[in-house]
């Protein structure tokens, strides 16, 4: 495994409720089976997915400043709620410079206004909204892809 | 004292300053004095009143995210300046589902075009602004109406 | 009781239907009974409340021209449909300079984008909304207090 | 007869002078006889039609509080100039949940700017624009069948 | 029956799926059905009523463009979503100068924003919405009205 | 003394209180006094002067509508609060298509944004602002040149 | 097979140049290849692929219109440039109900400030976009799993 | 005459063609012939009444400086087109602090929509428009007057 | 004659009707006469011009997609009404990478505002608008030019 | 030659850089060998080209007031930066009435967002941007044409 | 040394990337570079200059608030991408009411919109960016003055 | 000294007032004064330091065409008021193609909103705003420092 072969998910602010919170938009699965469906894909593709989910923008932050010197070639980012507020966790991914895919749960363009701007997206290699836990799976499966084929 | 009766009050950063800053706005009463005469408020109706302030978003979020779990079932929040800017602290009060009433000391709609927006006041029963430390009591005390008349 | 312990409630266009006309917004309590509360409200602190509702743009601006002459000292007003298109009725509180907290019955900031626009909060002492008749209620209890702690 | 046939025909303020005012964008029928051809047109059909112009924005205000008492089955409403200023008149509308039609006898979308909003529209059934005095037959017409296929 | 009695009557994309699609926003009614209801009433009148309704820009560009050849005197549109979208056709109404009467059988200002502008209606002698398949009726009957007056 | 002799000077809501309102806005003559010096000024050139304030809306609709008949020439109209909201007054001088001039006590481009709006400017000849009571004896002074150079 | 087993794949204006047309934001894959790869991932899973491109508006609508007489259980549509300007392609959609996902190969926040708005997304189950091609894997493969999973 | 009694009246850009130039906007008198009365109307009130045009915006500037110099007590001016865009004329009023009166020949209201933004309004005292050459004389009389009434 | 020296004239919907549509936007030429004298232009410098006019946008496009495959050198586009609405055909030019020159028969900036917003201006060489048939001469001039001086 | 056959050729600030100012958009002709083709092209058809360059607004304003006097038949202007800022200029050319053309050396659609706002677009004859110093080519022949076939 | 001859230096998220991250904007400087000089500089002066870089709002908020007990006579501060997000930060330093230099490195005009949006600059002092590190020493050399000549 | 040393100080328009005007914007320093400090700044460091204030936009043009002549390697410029409206000055510098610092005496972000757009900030290398004079100082101590370490 090079230490190319390393892919960040990071999740964002109210998404260890999962399962409980407004299911209708997050859907039933719980972080942790998320996470391990992840880092079961990761590991058939001999890749190491580490996960971090966070209330505190600043853990977020440092997570992606300590991701800069860990070698990590990938990221996978929910940001939730600082998608619409946080040009500080935008800074930090624009500042370590690695590529990233922003993925949502819940379809944002369905939901209230505010959600509909994104300070995370024109850096975005891709974003991927609606799919529910899906969609970090097939926003690992791309990055895995991108690594493979580099 | 039924699980039922139990009401969070919540106040978001600088608000640890009270007494001290810009009283033009904000008056002259202490945090710690207000926070007593709230307490006292519930003990006068066997209501379990809870105070918590904080300068931290993550610790607002994350004291919501525990108020689900004692079974809190009503909240009296002051988000001071997370009022325009924290979509992560609205999405821990939509998540838990805990009705919440919002409150602010000061005329926001007398102040910068920025503190007329919200991210809270459609999701809240009602909102108070203006009305000073008194306004902690009239939303403490709809909210002990609410629970003693469910 | 002397002459600054007169507070005028004034209530704005359709609230004649209170208890009839859409109650998921304004509620069960019919006008007279909220008219009741206060005055009694008011006696309890030798406080004389006088009421008035009006369809009639003209009659709350002229009622307010007359509280000036007799030294009414405080107003709570709810001007209902008024508050988003009378700038008469504004420029009527703020010529006789007689304080005023506005009430509404339902949270405005839950409804119609041109509800969210007040030509009254800017000028107000404070804003209650989506109290329901408790706003009334909290909006006399601290013009009462500030008459009689000035 | 039953009390469902009765249809209320409301005009706001000015159409007391259509046939002297501005014939190119209201024609040159008088509110008399658009009256009495709607009058006969719902006596051809059992429908008692009544009819009431104001300029007054309270009168037509309370005359929709009437027609709730009355058991007024349908409203057609030319709100001529208070269709882009009156929240008053919606609440009223809104609070005794008559259904009505909106008609405009010049077509508002050809004309200045603010005509283009409407505080009616979207609680309307439906909205007829720049037909002339036809406009109000064709809701009427509309209205009459509606009562007559429930 | 002169050149002057002709009028078309035509129908936007979708409308082909009348009967079938969203019915709480267009109804039960086929577009046959309506149409034959159109024509009927024309032959009742001596006017001869064309329809033609089709999902491609062009060919209402094109059949608006015959009409003129035709001596078609008066035009029934629904343009249903170009409503929003075709300069185009606006153009091709404003080029062969027939006045037209624009229908909705919704009420467009009940539904998304984007609804709410038109390139039609500005061009239009008037507009009828929310009446469902009535007004198509009512606008021929205008339309018929103004021929036969002229 | 011809029938193109008669001016109408109009005073909208409020300004009966001239004299005690703001007057860092308005000054400090009363609408007595400016009345009397217009009348005043008006029979130094032979022209019949008639004065009419209301807060009622609908009343000064209909003191316009009734100039239609008197004959009246011109008119001043200092629409205060109206200005901004009243449509209908609008209408109601566009109705009768008397020339006139719009006047405003104070300089509403020095106050609150709303007050920039002006439902009347485009209509009127002119508009004065800012020039206190004097602005009256210009618009006045402008109306009689205008009828005796006719 | 059952006849929910169907599912479409629809290519917008343009997409035929594949491979010809800006590959920094399209990548270098042709249409055809995409399609054979599509239809492959379907037959692994037992579903039957079918796919369309044109650059014609109506083509879309009608291969929509009878997509809803074939049964296709599920859409899978990249827009194109229509994303932007079709409400008619919007209206098919919503018009025959079938779930779609929206899919656009390069990332349309990154782009024109036009391209950010979709007359898509709020209809949509989901979308994804600035994947390339796998970004139709992704949206197919979501949509496979939802008929299996029903 | 003190050193008081001066008044400068300023003629922006363009106003050297009155007379030629769209006299439906403008009239038909001259610059010359209303400087002219202007400086006669001074001289009937002890008033020395000085005149300047240019199509200059520096002297206009320079203009204004020296008017602080010589002790100018009140400006008269039409910034004409500069009204629109010359920040740096309205520097120069702010800057020497002499009050002013904004005048213009046709009423702006009625034009095009740039020119209803003013960067002089709302330092002036006041403003007149749309009463041709007699605004000037209305300014200057309302000048003289303040004079001398200080 | 080399590959390089094939120009394509596109024009898009409507103008078929030139010489009968709207003369005092467009002139009183035929569409055929405009050909003519531009395709003349095109041999007087050895230069084949191709004219092409469709009210279809798919035509249009496919029209650009073939150019690709001819080797047009440049295209002159009159998009008309689809200047405001194609981001498709936009898509096309950007896809095939022409150089064009997009040009007006009218002046657009005189006519209504959704006139103002080109989709096309920001990607052509350069834009012509308000000069008639002979608008097409120039564009047809300069891009020859261009092609000769390569 | 007539006193109709004069044409002046105006060209606004910083133009005289030509050559040396952002070849990228401004092209490597110096503004003499432009003038020079521009007088060579008008002697080929018996017109006096008079050109003129200058930095200063209110030198360009009064050489539009002298080519009225002159009887100047036709502008060409490029007003360069004044095209977005200068209401002084384009009351100017309005004042005198003199048809004209804007030009633009580069194409302004697709600079800074600013410079797509012209104060002289809707009033010219026609506009032409993009083309270098060959627009300056075109505007003169087609206002040589204009006076020709007056 | 008194006890106003205290400054804080304070550095918002990211900035600990300084000289990694994006040099493009931010130069090649270390933090501890720039801190290191201003520290010293402060020496020169016998200013007691600390410094303080934090990625969480709340530790920059107290902070602040510290400052206040500390008896700080000046803030220094790069509020970083807090700039156009944290009203928490303004409400801190509006708080203490220490007053304030805000700090760039890069400049912010020239880059995203949305950082052209400060919650800052109109509560400092004055603002300084795009010179580098060259910018805090200006700051501090100001703040200093400011300082010594109290 | 190298011709590489010359920096040319402008001061924009009214700025000759400065110790008269607005002393609470702008400070007591003269004009002279500040240049004086500036050039003896310059002296120091062995850098032709030459100012040069005008109210005439052209003047300010010119003087920067002539810098490029002379071969001055650096501007530090206050446009003052023409800061948010002359696009030729800001095309002048862009021609030059001289690196430059934008200097304001006042804290525009605390002014009038008009003051908040600047047609010079992105293309300077930095803005210092607030710091009054010492501004001046410090832009020139950067721009001397940039030149001596080329």
């Amino acid at each position: 495994m090079s230490s190319n072969d390393k892919i960040l998910v990071l999740h964002g602010p109210n998404l260890n409720l999962l399962g409980l919170r407004e299911p209708q938009h997050y859907g039933n699965a719980t972080l942790d089976s998320i996470n391990q469906t992840l880092i079961e894909l990761g590991k058939n593709h001999q890749v190491e997915v580490t996960t971090f989910q966070s209330n505190r923008e600043y853990e977020l932050i440092e997570r992606i400043h300590a991701a800069y010197v860990e070698g990590i070639a990938y990221i996978v980012i929910n940001p939730a709620a600082f998608t619409h507020t946080s040009v500080a966790l935008r800074d930090a991914l624009a500042g370590v410079k690695i590529p990233f895919v922003e993925v949502h749960l819940s379809n944002v363009h369905a939901r209230e206004a505010f959600r509909h701007r994104s300070y995370f997206s024109d850096l975005a290699t891709g974003v991927i909204c609606g799919l529910g836990a899906q969609g970090y799976e097939f926003a690992l499966t791309f990055a895995i892809k991108k690594l493979k084929t580099q």
